[in-house]
């Protein structure tokens, strides 16, 4: 007797695995809101040379990066939350076939390299800009902020770059 | 009659691939020599009310953190350059089994992950802290070059993150 056909390659992964990859998203996703928060709310008055002298998130490209990174990140991550929850209700996923594993690698991949970028563009202008303005009233709380926002965005990085681990092992394709 | 025994999963590339990863790995560590030397040699006297003030790279914190990263991009590419020579001239692995693709796949991730953040440090201060020293006599010289290696860096990084996508997809076990 024949043995029935096989599943097709690359079977779905249990619901344990996409429940928890489901919550490391809508972690990533909270990280990410935070961020912004604390990035542009954060304005500080220096004083310099008996100047008071308004700083915003704004003027520091560096913050700038950052928040383009963090915009990226949230649509990006918003769209798998959506995705995910669609093939949970209804059984089908939005993208068909091997499209899907393949959108979720370069997704993972390329979302995870913003992010990364944008925590690190973030923290090297802080440290340097921090020691130039040591001193200076209201700076340091200024450049604080930033390092928190780096911080939040550097665990949205490591989420998503767990999510990353993931979704390679998951390529139905090998070379 | 029974077919002959398949190829054991995860066939190994061809070679006109190999050659073509050895030398995107060459290229990497060419533009990591570039940088590091650009990196290394970059000092300048800044004039800063009529007082002459010599900055090195060792000034910048985001500069040491870009030669940290450098370094650690060196040895790894280094590493697999040598494993990848052993391989096409003696036809053995120096890590046998699946444990050689699950180290080319998390060195070429964490690797990537490293060269992105250096570069991006490295942007994100020289970006603002150009613009802090705007005017100063040597400034400008001094953090184009900071410029210059960053962008080397990026190089460097883009080169990995393509072995990184190969190594993803030669991985051969899946969720």
């Amino acid at each position: 007797m024949a043995p029935p056909p096989g599943p097709p390659p690359g079977p779905p992964p249990s619901m344990a695995l996409r429940t928890a990859l489901l919550f490391l998203r809508l972690f990533t996703i909270a990280a990410l809101f935070a961020s912004i928060i604390v990035l542009t709310t954060n304005s500080a008055y220096l004083e310099i040379a008996s100047v008071e002298l308004k700083v915003r998130f704004k003027d520091i490209y560096a913050y700038r990066y950052m928040l383009a990174t963090i915009v990226m990140g949230m649509a990006y991550t918003l769209l798998q939350i959506i995705f995910t929850l669609y093939y949970i209700s209804t059984g089908n996923r939005v993208i068909t076939g091997d499209g899907s594993f393949t959108f979720d690698f370069f997704g993972d991949k390329i979302v995870s390299y913003l992010l990364a970028t944008g925590a690190a563009a973030g923290f090297g202008a802080t440290k340097d800009m921090k020691s130039v303005f040591l001193g200076i009233g209201g700076a340091d709380k200024f450049f604080n902020k930033g390092y928190a926002s780096a911080s939040l965005l550097l665990i949205a990085f490591v989420c998503t770059a767990m999510l990353s681990v993931f979704s390679s092992y998951a390529l139905p394709k090998r070379i």
